[in-house]
């Protein structure tokens, strides 16, 4: 598939939705158990997407197009959330995701990024040289990878329920070492 | 998390508006590609949901509580969605999925099943001795099996758009040779 800054809007515009329809009148146990030790659960994992509006895909965007590869962008802390979503609800955070998205969705149209600013480049703190066509395609696929890991920690709360099925269902599968 | 009829009901019955919201407003790439060699596209995904719906969950249910082990349930087809989806649109197979899926449910709670009833005994025809509980939980997993891969069939469409970023983002490692 050829990029497209609309082809990333259009799953970018859907996750916050996605999410919402997965968590949809669950019974706590759902979204708050994880899937083994340092694991994330639901709630855990939109913590996590919050933070990376604020502070991760878009400010990265304007440090590209503000300072190219001459200021490295902050580290992303994959941490923050068990403290900023401490004592909030579920339903609070799905909300204030759903928010922080929209907003950022209407900063990056608002941008009209032509092909030549598409492909210039930032410094990431770690992967050294990227594109910012490459930051705004991982911002896709790191939605659809948590949408995949919340399925995952979800599924885990029937692990000892399907008997042999288990055999048949990869995704319940031991969690990654890496 | 202790098995409940409730608890299942409340995924299976979020799982069809889980799937429209993903593909909601998408180019077609998007649903129509698979991630690679032998793997299924997010269209060829809902077909076989819908063929779960036809012949697998509730069929089987059935077949429990009137035969118990005496009667082995019917072999599933993992591949009828590629005869029956043909020439559908994805929009079609996501309101005939929502449509039987509801019916389905309908059926699952009209039961009233016991707790009796949820620990006999079926025969699946290559894992053997199975309780109904267990079919019921591996019914919820499977879509939550489903879900997670079409999202790594979407996640793939941008494979080679991510750069450096794809050494952190699991859902773009290879499929699964299993």
């Amino acid at each position: 598939m050829e990029y497209s800054v609309q082809r990333t809007v259009e799953i970018l515009s859907n996750t916050p939705d996605v999410l919402k329809m997965m968590l949809r009148g669950l019974s706590q146990e759902w979204s708050e158990n994880n899937y083994g030790a340092d694991t994330w659960s639901a709630f855990d994992i939109v913590g996590h997407l919050i933070h990376g509006e604020r502070t991760d895909w878009i400010p990265r965007m304007r440090i590209v197009l503000e300072h190219g590869e001459s200021q490295p962008f902050e580290p992303f802390d994959r941490f923050a959330q068990v403290k900023d979503s401490q004592g909030k609800k579920i339903s609070d955070l799905l909300a204030e995701f759903g928010r922080l998205r929209a907003e950022n969705i209407e900063s990056l149209l608002a941008m009209n990024l032509s092909e030549k600013q598409l492909n210039s480049r930032g410094l990431h703190p770690a992967l050294g040289g990227v594109k910012l066509r490459e930051l705004l395609s991982a911002w896709v696929v790191h939605d659809l990878n948590h949408i995949s890991q919340m399925a995952k920690a979800m599924a885990f709360q029937l692990e000892n329920e399907v008997g042999p099925w288990k055999a048949y269902l990869s995704i319940l599968r031991p969690p990654d070492p890496r």
